[in-house]
């Protein structure tokens, strides 16, 4: 048996001098609450309060990060069941899949989030492998069981202050309605909106998304005009709502306006079927234009995860379905390609807008200038494929120079694993800490002022940045 | 009250064996006489030698580093009085601005020149804040009324040997010629022979600017023939006056050159108003291909700052003017749009190349291995926004294996804030001493091979690249 | 005279506690035998088992490396004397050159591999120097008329048991299949299959060497269907003489498969000499998608080297011809040009595809997020310009996250000299061993996971990736 005790100075600092510095700062925000302004938990799992299903139904197979690893090693995804119904999952064959390939994760920010979330959340004691992974199996059942563990329970243990989920313009927010009124829970989840279906006329789901949101808003979307009446009638509906922030999913980051009668008449040759891949370009820069346009106007924060081809593998994704780890980063660029919305409303009053890469390069040669210059821009947390303690160290080290530390966003989990929150928001804490810590023995900041940013950066910074 | 002290170890590694070799490796250099190859002084200043202006006018106003960051948390330039004549600014006002947005610069380049500023120029021992604005501005205006802090008492107290500043090729360089013949001065302050203004037909500085390279070279400009003589005649007034290089600013790099014939229709053109933008381009990157020719010809040191996109934000162009923080790091090249010029002149005996870049993607992939074949081409320090102390490790650490020390320009202030000069090479020499230390302790460099390359690096290094 | 003895703690950390670590994982790994799955030695040398030619001809003369080094700094080819033939050059007059210029490579990895190979392999205790040169010279003569550094004997020492050399398909691997044949040799010295010569039709070399492979295969080559039953033929020779890998170097990775019926057409327009640019890039995109359908058939590893301008400068390519230190990287990409290969291939089972490149904006942004989802891709080793402990470090730093340590190559010396090859994998080792104790200590990894995983990473990895 190979014990599981994730270590106190986990990610802090080699030099023992160094250490002890980071070992301050990191103790001064380690209990500090958790906000989340982004990421993908279902609000109605904490309306339900029902307990979590079986262990690999938890951990392994709805994340992305783990099955992608072991379907690198050659774990194909039949074997852990992703094409079945959930319910027809044997849990514990997955589960003792996942622990016989426990050491593909060494090394990587997986790893650190399984142990911190096994030993830190279920109280597991023992390294997962193929000897220890039955006993584990019933260890982390009998805990799901435990009211302890139920969704709600764990929401106050992690001490989530504010919670913001991702929902689609025409969802009705029912759960979050009913949170708001549940007089049984103090919580505070958001919804954030996401117009991405509404942005490319031509795709299959572009006419069904225009239905569903004029039958949520009773706007006619049959015209340009009426799609951007009812997404701004949603917009104040999710602001009614608690929402604070709206986020845009692009390939290409182009924010180009076009004229209403080109939008109108690009809007009706799609719904015709008879739009060129050109003029959905276009359509879908302009929109990008309008939502920032839209966010000046009521103040809604508009984040921008740009860059990533979706779905590269099709061969997987007809048989598993999206979000199966197939989406890669692209190259990226902000730029040139925002420069027509950054002159309309780079400087307007209020309005926030937060760039998120998963191409570095970005960060010292675009974002960081960028967020150093626009009141507007700040550099969003490190996304996805750089969100390890590396890169979240790179990321400091190439934004820091040109944009200081007011202009990030604070960290963001992102994820849809619920119970991973606190890992992830702890491995930010303990690398921020370990980044400060460097700044001060190298006298590039006091340990007061390094003490002053840490804590910022856990509550004044994305209170502000996310209007929270 | 916070004092003010920047620390003598400053910059120099956390490991206490590195640090104690980094700490010789910098005593070594940091009083070595300062070589400045390239910036962006007034050589006016120096032959004029007034007392500097107020401490706004000094430390904020002119400085796009200061201004933009502060702009980026929301001060406007109106709140600066950028828009304002100089004299009718509110200094005393602007710099309470300033001093309650001290924190805006914790971690960055900035604040490391500007305490070192402050404190060993100025002999300020307090933080700027809120509380010590008013006592800060006192002393300071104190301090600038003393003789010992103008300009000519600073350049001999600072240990500047050379001082680059940069021209237009139509500058009659009065100013350099009135200092060298000024038998009270005995520094050393040459010209740098900018010529980006004649590089494109069609925009409206251009025919302008011909007119008054005629007027100042009493060569008529009319023709492209004319030009290049112009040119080529007011570099031999340049290498007169002391100057050993030029530099020249594009957004892209590319050296094709165009034949002659092609060259004057486009020329002819372009002063009749009739010039395409591929036209204007081919003429340009013919202008870089025919700058390589000269200076081989006539030995001038070839400086290229590529790769910005300049004064992207138009509302502050308007109102403010350029400098004003909104040039961004554009995606770079070298490699591909340098090869007809490389090929040419690559290996030309005497001709020196100093390479620049904003996007640091390009020090290992096109600089460095440029650098280590071409015995024409330097790696250039890094530059603007990637003048950090965490820029300059990673320059070091990606230019260094492709091209040793050797190939690489030595440091460049590139600064228009005089105060800063010192500062800004101490910089440097505490980054170089600890990168060195680094390789001291893990026994890839003895440590007298590194005391001689810290060494190298502020002397040779420069004098030979810079042909000083 | 200035010693020259390489320290036994070099390159690992500088911090103590960090660096013991470092010492026990380095130690594990330090002699274990080398497995060279990628390189350029030629099998003859060990088949004939000649002594080494001179110091200059062994060290200087045939390593760009160090030739592009020394040209940077001025030294002409003509005074390398790499224009004369072998036997006309004054290698000791060479070697006196290159000791003068002992300097240029601090700090380089050269200067590592050089200071290995002359300490540890020719036990030299002095440092080139123009004082050291002629007694270096003559010490190294003499080691070379030694039995003991016979290319066989120096094998042996070396540890190697598997050395991959880098071969034509219509090569006959007439030393491969001798050295097979020999009794008195004991190493595994296996050929690669790579078919660069056939990529792209209209080239001058294209047609000769359809030619010699047809002359080679028996089977006509003069029609596309030939061709490819003519590769096919000649990877089942390859395999018999014990090979286990292709490579191919291209500068753009497209691998967009064409019908047979257009592929033809180009093979014919080929042969005839009327075959445009356009259509010689899409035979060659088709034959790198049909090489991997090829791997997937007969189990081939299938290594892709992407992304260097090979032969820049054309005035040294005529004059002094290929492999002269100005080969360029260009930008790189995989992910968008590998779509269709991947699609197709990327999880057929047993297919191998070994990434490398020299732009290293790839490691994080498509090489480690395509090596941790498909089955089929490994990251290979880092290359070139990138073959430095800070670059590794890189590598490591930036793979890790995404793709593990299962995903990656394991080391690849991908040298054309012999006798570098333990020093660079000793760099190899030493700068795993010092990430891997930085984990340790950062409590991201236990010891032992650490030690598995150097052991692996010098043993279990590469013999698996490519099927040794």
């Amino acid at each position: 048996m190979t014990a599981l005790s994730p270590h106190p100075d986990r990610l802090l600092p080699a030099d023992p001098g160094t250490r002890d510095v980071a070992r301050r700062l990191y103790g001064e925000v380690a209990g500090a609450p958790i906000l989340s302004p982004h990421g993908h938990v279902d609000a109605r799992v904490l309306l339900d309060d029902e307990r979590f299903p079986d262990p690999a139904a938890l951990f392994i197979t709805p994340d992305h990060y783990v099955t992608r690893l072991l379907h690198a090693l050659g774990v194909t995804y039949e074997e852990l069941e992703l094409g079945k119904d959930a319910r027809e999952r044997d849990g514990r064959k997955i589960w003792r899949t996942f622990c016989r390939h426990w050491d593909a994760f060494l090394g990587t920010p997986v790893r650190f989030w399984l142990e911190s979330e096994l030993a830190e959340v279920f109280g597991i004691d023992e390294q997962p492998s193929e000897a220890s992974a039955d006993r584990l199996y019933d260890e982390l059942e009998a805990r799901l069981s435990e009211p302890g563990f139920r969704p709600r329970a764990l929401f106050d243990r992690f001490g989530i202050e504010v919670l913001a989920t991702t929902d689609d313009p025409a969802d009705d927010l029912a759960a979050h309605l009913a949170l708001r009124e549940d007089p049984t829970f103090r919580g505070r989840v958001v919804p954030t909106f996401r117009a991405d279906r509404y942005l490319t006329p031509g795709t299959p789901a572009w006419a069904p998304a225009l239905a569903a949101l004029a039958e949520a808003s009773g706007i006619d979307t049959g015209t340009y005009a009426g799609l951007l009446d009812a997404l701004r009638s949603r917009r104040a509906f999710f602001q009614a709502a608690g929402g604070t922030a709206t986020d845009t999913g692009v390939l290409a980051a182009d924010a180009t306006p076009l004229s209403d009668t080109a939008s109108e008449r690009i809007h009706l040759a799609g719904l015709a079927g008879e739009v060129s891949e050109a003029e959905a370009s276009a359509y879908r820069a302009n929109l990008l234009y309008r939502f920032a346009e839209m966010s000046v106007d009521d103040g809604l924060v508009m984040q921008l995860h740009a860059g990533v081809h979706r779905n590269t593998h099709r061969p997987t994704l007809e048989r598993f379905g999206p979000d199966t780890g197939h989406d890669l980063p692209a190259v990226g660029g902000y730029t040139q390609p925002l420069a027509p919305l950054l002159r309309d409303f780079g400087t307007a009053p209020g309005f926030h807008l937060v760039l998120f890469t998963v191409d570095e390069t970005l960060f010292s040669r675009e974002i960081a200038p960028l967020a150093g210059f626009y009141p507007s821009v700040f550099a969003g947390a490190p996304w996805w494929f750089l969100d390890s303690p590396a890169a979240i160290a790179r990321y400091r080290a190439a934004v820091t120079d040109s944009a200081g530390f007011a202009k990030t966003s604070g960290f963001i989990d992102d994820t849809r694993a619920f119970c991973s929150i606190p890992a992830r928001h702890d491995m930010s804490r303990r690398a921020d800490a370990a980044f400060l810590a460097n700044l001060v023995v190298t006298h590039q900041l006091t340990e007061d002022d390094a003490l002053g940013v840490a804590r910022r950066l856990v509550d004044e910074q994305p209170r502000r940045v996310f209007k929270l």
